[in-house]
């Protein structure tokens, strides 16, 4: 059974507070991390919640407000000193080069590995990564500045061999590969023996989705449209609906809406606003458009 | 009675651990703060603490590892979202201003107030600031980049008048700022009344020395003698003591013995390597030679 879970390493919005620092996540997918936003103290966030950097080489930014990145110096700082030898790849708006490289030449000298830019275009659907099982897909957003969220696809998985029919007809093992793909067999005497007879479906191919941070924005569900999990910023209550709409966020209701109508599996719920002490209200108006909803705490993890 | 009191925000060294952030400390005199060094995270710290930040308008950086500046961006940002209006300002190796103020224009802009950088030299050891109540001093040290510690003095403080002498020689109000400041009084007939008749000494004026980042360096000696509270690094314990040597850190009885030789009053120690799981060693290692000595931890206060 592959596994995907999502681990909150801040919730906060602009304002770090008490309990939630600034946005940052880590997705695991079959032990392959990918952070995703870099607040400040994602780091300490990691060191405290025991997670390995060692299988962690990709990172996404989602726009260049400082509280989705002003951990990546102390991070990539820190990688330096563990001694990672494995390049480090950031997914980012070309501008964070342009402001990080001269930082990471001036503290990171002598650093044993690399950090490779990858400049995205955050106004495009698109591909931007890609594995023998992973996709990653930009998600264009609606906010102050140039921004996207990102959709992470496991590719369709391998069918399932049932073992007594392989052995029954004699399939070749050189063949078991294209019938793990989807193929038929055909016997040596020129039967075809259809694949469903000879596989079972694999897990079903899974995709988490985060959006953050946007106003409320329409485009996204056919992107997102189905996905198990949808993170989506909910930064305002009801009541804050027009500051929500004045400052390119959404509010907690708002996300639902996203959710209903992408019909996603599961909704989570953060980037608060620092105003907000607790988060009974935020998590009720969602539910009342989405019930399975969830407000997220750092250091939540939730399995997808 | 004048107050003096830091606060540990961070004691951790170069790698942050669960409990432990980067360097910073926030010190307290009669009510204005000063900052001194900002780790990552000490932002954080300074939320979850509830110290205000209206009061703090200085900030001292000892050296550019990023362990001693990575949160500056974070929390100079913060501010400005805050609605801050008075200019804050750093005392630093003039390169901070070279990579810290391309973050700045382009993270905070609109920022409601101004950042000044105060260029020091950490190898001179001069006045940097001075108010009416309050010098402070670099303090060079030994380090693998240009490194100083800060001597935080408050000035001479006024005599108080004995109000019952006051009265019986009938002091004219105008001149009892003299007699605050040391000055006898000459009575009408000519006749001279010694100050110390007519006031008692003010309060001590204390002193707090910070020296972090440094190797075992006794050229601090002199700068800090009397101090009433030394900070100083202990990074390592007896063990490590040639890699203290190679890295230009201290071992704790190190600076127990700077701090006997200075003949200060008490002695906080920090900075720890991320290598130890508790400070026992440490802090026994630093008593054995100086008694009075405190293992800092994040969040600790500390009367001076």
């Amino acid at each position: 059974m592959s596994k995907m879970k999502v681990t909150i390493l801040g919730c906060g919005s602009a304002l770090p507070t008490e309990k939630h620092f600034n946005s940052s996540q880590v997705l695991n997918i079959g032990e392959k991390l990918f952070m995703i936003d870099c607040g400040e103290g994602a780091q300490i966030r990691l060191r405290q919640l025991k997670i390995k950097t060692s299988k962690l080489n990709h990172i996404f930014i989602s726009h260049l407000h400082g509280d989705h990145c002003f951990g990546l110096i102390g991070f990539i700082s820190t990688l330096g000193m563990l001694g990672r030898k494995e390049n480090l790849y950031i997914y980012a708006h070309a501008d964070l080069e342009k402001i990080l490289q001269p930082q990471i030449d001036y503290f990171c000298q002598e650093m044993p590995y690399r950090v490779i830019f990858n400049h995205i275009n955050p106004r495009a659907n698109e591909v931007i990564f890609e594995d023998r099982t992973i996709r990653v897909t930009t998600i264009p957003l609606k906010h102050a500045i140039p921004t996207c969220g990102f959709l992470f696809e496991e590719k369709e998985k391998e069918r399932h061999l049932i073992r007594e029919k392989i052995n029954f007809f004699k399939v070749p093992v050189r063949q078991l590969h294209l019938l793990k793909k989807g193929a038929d067999f055909v016997c040596p005497d020129g039967k075809i023996i259809p694949n469903s007879q000879l596989t079972k479906a694999g897990e079903p191919a899974k995709k988490y989705a985060y959006c953050s941070d946007t106003a409320y924005f329409e485009k996204v569900i056919p992107i997102i449209q189905g996905a198990d999990c949808l993170f989506h910023e909910a930064t305002f209550t009801e009541k804050e609906t027009i500051r929500a709409k004045e400052t390119f966020h959404s509010t907690a209701k708002q996300a639902a809406e996203i959710a209903l109508k992408a019909q996603v599996k599961k909704l989570l719920i953060g980037h608060y606003s620092a105003r907000y002490r607790n988060y009974e209200t935020i998590l009720a108006e969602a539910k009342s458009v989405f019930e399975d909803t969830f407000a997220t705490e750092d250091g939540n993890i939730f399995e997808i």
